[in-house]
């Protein structure tokens, strides 16, 4: 008898301290990458054809007559990036959450990672979005002083996975 | 004896559980301020005249001919601020962590929070910094392109609690 006692009781503790223990933990913690990934909102997904793959853009400084520089936060989703492009003004990357890929046409691809900046020269051919694996957040700094982004052909697979 | 047996049920499996409840979730979750603080270095602490407080800064974009804006991170520990000051191209303020303050002479001081963006206009004095109980992390874009930044007096304590 006492020891079925014991035995329901080893059986309840048990079972709460595993029931507990999975409702208490039972949210993951997020990862830091989502985490930083919330300094800006998300924005709205964007649906023109200069970007392939799943990508957000949330606006957060509008160039006027007494600032010439546009400034939004752009999420890539893994493998999501834009089609070759150029600034007439360039154009600063800060990468603020994930792992990305930057590449002006004749150079090699590189990756870009949290908290690195990169300069785009001014009419130099360019793409850059997430690396395959991870998403990839940043905020583009474009000046708008001479005139809009140039957008040109898709980035082909090849070139993206070279 | 039923009674006291079912009591000892009951203790064993409260106690375990919440044992089991502290040691699983026994280290507090960052809260997202200190993460999102991480996206870029700290950089050096400023040691010249123009902050009141602790602030360091990361230097991320130097300006040069074909690109006229400056991009550093800048960390204000609680209560910490810059001086008046003002920029003859303007200056933009991207709030990456925590929660600051920016005035403009003649103007209420406004709160800014994480994932807000400023656009100081050229030429109008004001200041920036940590709010008096949050750290504050921003990224200043300024451009360079028609002069240095043009430092004022001390921002006073009247003005800072104001």
């Amino acid at each position: 008898m006492n020891g079925m006692v014991m035995n329901r009781i080893t059986l309840l503790a048990f079972v709460g301290i595993i029931g507990i223990a999975l409702l208490s933990c039972g949210e993951p913690k997020q990862p830091a990458s989502n985490n930083a990934a919330n300094v800006f909102d998300k924005g709205d997904k964007i649906t023109n054809n200069n970007f392939k793959g799943d990508v957000w853009l949330k606006n957060l400084v509008v160039a006027d007559s007494s600032n010439p520089n546009a400034v939004g936060s752009v999420t890539f989703s893994p493998g999501a990036r834009t089609n070759w492009h150029s600034h007439p003004a360039g154009q600063i990357i800060l990468a603020i959450d994930g792992v990305g890929y930057y590449q002006e046409k004749g150079s090699p691809k590189k990756i870009i990672k949290k908290g690195e900046a990169i300069k785009c020269p001014p009419n130099i051919a360019h793409w850059h979005g997430a690396s395959a694996d991870s998403p990839f957040v940043q905020v583009a700094i474009t000046g708008r002083e001479k005139g809009e982004t140039v957008w040109l052909e898709p980035v082909s697979d090849d070139e993206y996975n070279h």
